[in-house]
Formats: C-alpha cells, structure tokens, sequence
C-alpha cells in the first residue's frame, strides 16, 4: 500500500531511521497476544524522544492519520492492536533510566523500559516499584500505566495508579503536558494524571513517567499453599488472614481443574492427597515469630477451614510453591483450547457469584470445563473455560461467545467488571455496557472529544461509536 | 433580597424545609475557615437524598443559578464560600453510614457524615479509614473526597484519593453517575471518579461514596519526639528511618520557633535543654523488638544526627508528643497574626527550598517570624509568617501578599506545588499558573466545559477565568 502524501511529507522532516514499513515489522508491531485481529498497519514509526513523539502526533494529527500507540504488546484486548491501516507509534527506543532518588524514593523513566528493567534498577539501591506479572520481561512501563496494570502484588501495594507520581503525556495534536513532577502531594485543581493512568492510549501518548518507589519486600517472606475444601472457605480464610496479626503480601486462588492442568502440563504429583477442590496460596510479609505461624495454621486445621497445607521453609520451596500458581496461564494454553474472562466482583458477592456461575454452565453447557483462579482478596477471577474434545474450535467459539453474554449479564447483577485487569481494548467493546452507564458512556465520549477532537488516537479502541463520531481511514 | 423567579418555582416542587433564606443561616454556610470574603448566599438548601441534590441541581441548571457544594466547611482555601448570591447546596443531612462489609472491608457512607463518625463507625469493626487530621469532627467526607484530603497518615496510607472505592455524583445538569461501586480492579475505559476527587466541586457534587478500610493500627506505635541539630539533619533521619526496618506511621516536622509558640500558648516548659532548632516526631507501626528501638536511636545521637530524643512509654506520654504537633496551628493563631501557606516540593528539594526562602526574609523582611511545620516526609510544608508587632494588619496583609508572590516563584523554580493539601478555592486561583502550564489551564477548562457547561458548580473556584467564559450571575 502507497503511504499517503501526508505521511511522506511528516516522514521527511524526521530522522530518516525512524519509520519502516517492512512487512514482518508491520504484521509484529501490528498486533498484541489476543492473536484474534489480523494486524494491518500503514507504518511503523519508532521515534527517540519525547519531541519526535510531539511532531509525528502533530502531522498525523494534521493529516487525520489515526495512530496505534505501542509498548510491550503483552495485552490480551486488542488495545495495541493496528488492523485498519494506522500508524503504530511504537516507544521501544525510549527506555532511558533515570538515577533513583534514595531520599525521595523516586525514579523518572521513559515510557519504553521494561517493568523488569525498572525493576532491577531500583532492587540495586534496595527498592522496589510494586508493578508485579508474569510477563513483566516484556510489558513497559507506559503500558504499565495506560492499562492501571494490577498482577500478584495488589492485595499489598495497590494498582499502578499509586505508584504514579508523574506523568509527561504528549496529546492528539502533538502538544505535552508535564503533569506534577516528583510530587506527592499537589491539589492544584483537576488532576490530569488520572485521566491518562487506565486510558488504554485513547487520550494521550505517556512518553516518560516518575515513578514513586517504596523498599524492597524480603526474598524470605513465609508462603504457605493450602487445601481448601469449599469455595467459601477460601473467603473465610481470607477474612481470618487479614483479621490475625499478619501482613498479607499476596493471596491467590485457584481450582483443582488448574491445578490438574498444572500436573497434566507438567508431568508432575498433585501436591495433597487426597485432592482438594481449592487451592490458596498466601504470601506473609516479613518476620514472624518462631512457631507462630505453625499455630495459626493449626487453628484453621482443627476448624475444619483449611484441609491440609505446606509451608514453605526455603527460598527453593517458596519458588516451587508460586510456580504452581505461575504456570496456570501457560498450562491451561498448552493442554487445551481456552476461552478466557478477567473479571472483578466486590469480594462479598464471589461466593454467590461463584454458585451461580456454576450452575449456569452445568445447565447451558455441561460439557464445558471451568477454570477458575484468581487474586481474590483483590475481588478479580480469572474464568477460563476449556474446549471439550468433542467440539471444533470454531463451534466452541460460538458457543464461548454466547457464554459471555450470560457470564456479563452476572456480573452485572453482582455489580461487578467485566474487565478487572485487562482493559477493554477492541475485545470487550461491545460488552462495555455491562459496566458501565449510558451517562458514563456520553461523558466518557465527551472527554475524548475534547483530548482528542479529530479521534486518530487508538481509534475503535475502548469506546463504543457513539452517533457524533466519525470514523477516520486514510 | 427577592428570591429569583426560577428559584421560587424550582422550591415549590421540593419539601417544604429544604430551604431557608434565615439571615444567621445564609451567613453561617457562606464561608469557610479563611474568614476573608464576605459570605453572601441567596438561599441555603439542604436535600436529604441524592434524588432531591439531582432536583435541586437540574432546576438551577434549566435557571442558570450558581450554586456551591458545602460540606463540614473547614476548608482553608475559599472552596466552599459563596460570596456572589449562588444556592449553597449544604450536604450535611445526608450522613447515613451503611454497614461495614467485614469481608470486602467496605463501607457506603453518605457524603455529609464526618470524618469522624466514619472512623468510629469502622473501628467497632475493627477497622480504619486512614483520612486523619485535626478537623475531621466537623470536615465530611463528600469535602474529604472533593479536596483529596491529606493529613498526618499520608506517609502509611496514601491520600484520600486511594480509600474511595466508589462514588455516586450528581452533575450539574442533574444527571447522576454511580461510579465503581465497591470494586477495587475495574478496568473498563476511563476511570471518571478521578476526576471528582480533589476537584473541589467544580465538575459535581459527591453525594455518597463505598470507601475502603483497612485494619485499624494499634494505638501503642512507639512514638519518640527528637531533637534535630539542622532541617538537612531532618532529611537524614527520613532516609534513615525508611532504610531501618521500622515502617514509617507518621513523620512530622517543626521547628523550634513554632515550639515556642506552643509553649507561650500553653504556658509550658520546653521539652528538651538547650533548646534544639529543630524537632521531629516519628510514629512507628506495631511491636518494635525490645531494646530495638533504644539502639537505632542510640546510633543517631553517637552520629550526631539527633541531639536529644523522648520515647514515648505508654498511651499518655504517646498523645503529649502529638499534642505538641497538633496544637501548632492553634498556637499560632492564637498568639499572633499570622499569613499562611501550604506548598509541596519534590523531597529532594526540600533542603534547598527551605535554605533560599531563609535567605529572602532575612534579606527582604528581617522583621517577619517564619514558623515552618509539616509532613516532611510527603514534601509537604506549612509556611507560617508572624506579624511583627510594629506593623499594622493591612500593611502585613500587603507585604504577605508580596512573599507569596516571591515565595511561589521559588516553589516553581523547585518543580513544587503552590497548594499541597488546602485546594485552591478562591484564595489561590490568582497563582494557580505558578504549578499549572497554560496547556494545563486550558485542558482543565475543557473539562469543566464538558461537565459543567453552563458553569453554575462553584463559580469562581480552582480556575481562572479563561477568555470563552462568561460570568454567572442571579
């Protein structure tokens, strides 16, 4: 495809390397790990600066040439995906480091570093930026905080959202804004960080942010995986937890259909025997006194909560038991076909919601294998359903989709999210109204139009078509 | 003055004592605590549902009435004075308090209860909203939410903006958006209760809010009152005591001439001889190890770093530190006239800060006493200047108002913020542009054109008049 005159032009007053259009550069930076579009950009463009970011914003802009905004590509909702012939304005070249502030425990980086760069970066002057995911060696930071990234250590730390001092942003028309610095506390009006942080790339291009640091949690934190004999008692646990004297570091959850795919991926011994229906496993923070733990386990024991346990007693141990959790993704893809949901319910209506998912698909679809697991002290479930053999891919797809619409239609009633961690991008676009309102919709539209008027940011991404926008092409 | 037609119309539709145009009233709930613009409302109403706040507001949309928010009105920046005929919209009969979720540790509350109510209402549970600070008898929550309050659990906790779950707002139109609900992960498009927070009424009105708990802290934190050589010696201490394994619960400055109006205020004796220039308080989360404590303190006093130090011993010794902190503010005011300022600056600057606006009173006002308190742990400073005797309160208020110009160029030159806690209401929306860009200014605008398009929610408030507004007026 001929690139437009527009383009052209914009390309030659810019650094000659900057822009490509190789086939297999297109079809990689063109998509996500939805692997569900099919990628078509018009160009890749891979600027170094921040002011290179602001003139290709500002010709596109001019030119009305919609612009896909790209960091690791990890998502799974099509929100870096380019599928209509954009441009993918991808931040890897922006990874610059900053020196950590050990008195201010701050950190200034570029939108393109890795969460795992960052991460290693501060661990050298002892601190921690609490973004924690399995997929952290590729996700970036700009990513980070245009998706309000949450992973294993929420239930702790919080979303990506606390760990934001500041953020430069550049918008539709190639304008930057330099929003609150290194500051913690700034009640100079509206914030316009907040706008940004979650957007999905629809409002602004983030190109360098501050990020605030806390210290480094212990590599030694005691973890323990527990047999669980109900889905409520997971809950009980969870409320036990947090009413004893320990710090929960993390707090997940998990079925024994992950854990069979887990053994079956594996090749490896189920961990308790007899089995358990449920799976827990808790991280505590820092010491505990000799003997402590041993007896607050017993308790849960002698009542009945927790039907067996292990604690690890070494960093080997330890590692072995949140592998187990870890593989789940990986093992549920490797063993099946699977059709997944992100979804977050307030933690009083899991167990309801649980029951009735349940029952729903023995009903509807009793062939259908569940797998749930999840970070359930955050309220967020991980619902996967399995392809049953007998099935083709393509009728299971059908038949997953008609699951949807049930599965959203419950977690409406429960006032809950269709989408707790993973955004919305082009693959939950049309369920959005199960979350949100009409009015939040109007107003949602509203901010867009006035951040990005002409609509060429991450255009068909997030927001349903409302009847005054207009769809650009080029 | 008559009531104006379109208000008389709009009551006539509403119960009969919602609204009162009682002199002592109007005068009552026109003001804050700046005590500086003369309050002049028309009317004061008071609904006591979120239907009737909708009512209110769609008719004095369709009239073009202006109309101010009014929560527990301690704010100390002119957010919720009505000094130009609007409808105060006083939210203080809706303070119903729900059911604390003890599982989820959730708890709906109205937006007019106080922010002490809700923390005893939480702690029979057990638990804790951290928004703490010396008001919160009479501040509410809809204020704490709208001004994203602070106070002395920053450090721990975070801002108000972190212990909100959900919110319900009505717009100035009426319409009315419940927004979250009790979820703590919801990823779905933009995240429209960040605008409200700390947006000072100008884009809604919060009518009630699910807010997030947490464990209530021990009210046995050990709690030592030092005694500090220089303010650089106080930074250390920061640095210190975050890389000790203490976790940090309160780290609070003041300097001795703020001492020593705490002592002529209460007639008291100074805590430490010789008098240091300059203290800090620390509070510690839970158990410290025995003699633990005693030790780290012990290698601060060998280095110098700390000349001298209290530990506090049981609950009594522990409230007569912080009441030394707390009484400040009323120290100060009751032993002189005194001008304030609330600025934030990135921590690593505040050593310079403080060291270049020494400079310019001693050069510029040798006769101005500057009593300087504050969170220095969240870069947040409360800069006091006393009235010298010599001088009349108008000249004072003149030559103040000529530091506040010096003093915000030197928090610009630092990348700090103007108004780090108290908002910028009326008093601070001439020097807004000392922490905001004109791209800022703008965006803002827009925003407060998309919500509030007719601009009747607190006119005059946060943002300068930009040259597509026009002024409301009865």
């Amino acid at each position: 495809m001929p690139l437009p005159p527009a383009l052209v032009a914009l390309l030659s007053t810019l650094p000659a390397d900057i822009a490509t259009d190789e086939p297999s550069e297109l079809r990689e930076y063109g998509t996500d790990r939805t692997r569900i579009f099919e990628p078509r950009p018009t160009l890749l463009v891979r600027p170094r600066t921040s002011a290179e970011v602001s003139r290709v914003l500002a010709g596109c802009h001019a030119a009305n040439i919609p612009v896909v905004p790209s960091g690791g590509r990890t998502g799974l909702a099509g929100g870096a995906v380019a599928k209509n012939g954009e441009v993918v304005l991808s931040l890897e070249r922006m990874r610059a480091l900053g020196a950590v502030d050990t008195l201010g425990m701050t950190l200034e980086v570029e939108a393109g570093a890795t969460t795992e760069a960052v991460h290693q970066h501060a661990e050298a002057c002892g601190l921690y930026w609490p973004i924690d995911f399995a997929s952290k060696g590729s996700a970036t930071v700009g990513g980070n905080i245009a998706t309000n990234a949450g992973g294993v250590r929420v239930i702790r730390y919080g979303l990506t959202r606390s760990w934001v001092l500041g953020l430069r942003v550049v918008l539709a028309d190639g304008t930057t804004l330099a929003l609150n610095g290194a500051l913690e506390k700034n009640n100079t009006g509206i914030d316009l960080r907040q706008l940004f942080i979650g957007s999905e790339g629809i409002l602004g291009v983030i190109t360098s942010a501050t990020l605030k640091l806390t210290r480094a949690p212990s590599r030694l934190n005691p973890t323990v995986l527990l047999a669980i004999p109900t889905f409520g008692s997971a809950l009980r646990l969870f409320e036990e937890v947090r009413a004893s004297r320990f710090e929960t570091m993390a707090f997940e959850y998990f079925s024994d259909q992950c854990m069979r795919r887990v053994e079956r991926y594996r090749g490896s011994n189920p961990p308790f025997s007899p089995r358990p229906a449920h799976y827990v496993l808790i991280e505590l923070e820092g010491g505990t006194a000799d003997g402590e733990l041993d007896e607050w386990l017993g308790g849960l024991l002698s009542r009945s909560l927790v039907s067996d346990g292990i604690i690890a007693s070494d960093s080997t141990q330890r590692r072995r038991l949140w592998a187990l959790r870890e593989d789940i993704s990986e093992a549920l893809t490797a063993t099946g076909v699977l059709h997944k949901n992100d979804i977050a319910l307030p933690i009083a209506r899991l167990e309801a919601f649980c029951g009735e998912l349940e029952t729903l698909l023995a009903n509807g679809y009793p062939s259908f294998e569940l797998c749930v697991f999840g970070h359930i002290g955050d309220g967020n479930l991980h619902i996967n359903i399995m392809k049953p053999e007998v099935l083709s891919v393509e009728a299971f797809r059908t038949k997953a989709s008609e699951v949807d619409g049930a599965l959203f239609a419950l977690v409406q009633a429960h006032h809950g999210s269709i989408s707790a961690e993973h955004g919305i991008g082009l693959l939950k676009r049309p369920y959005l109204h199960f979350s949100r309102s009409d009015d939040e919709l109007a107003l949602m539209r509203g901010l867009k139009a006035v951040l990005d008027p002409k609509g060429i940011l991450n255009p068909e991404k997030v927001l349903p078509w409302g009847t005054n926008e207009t769809r650009l092409a080029l």
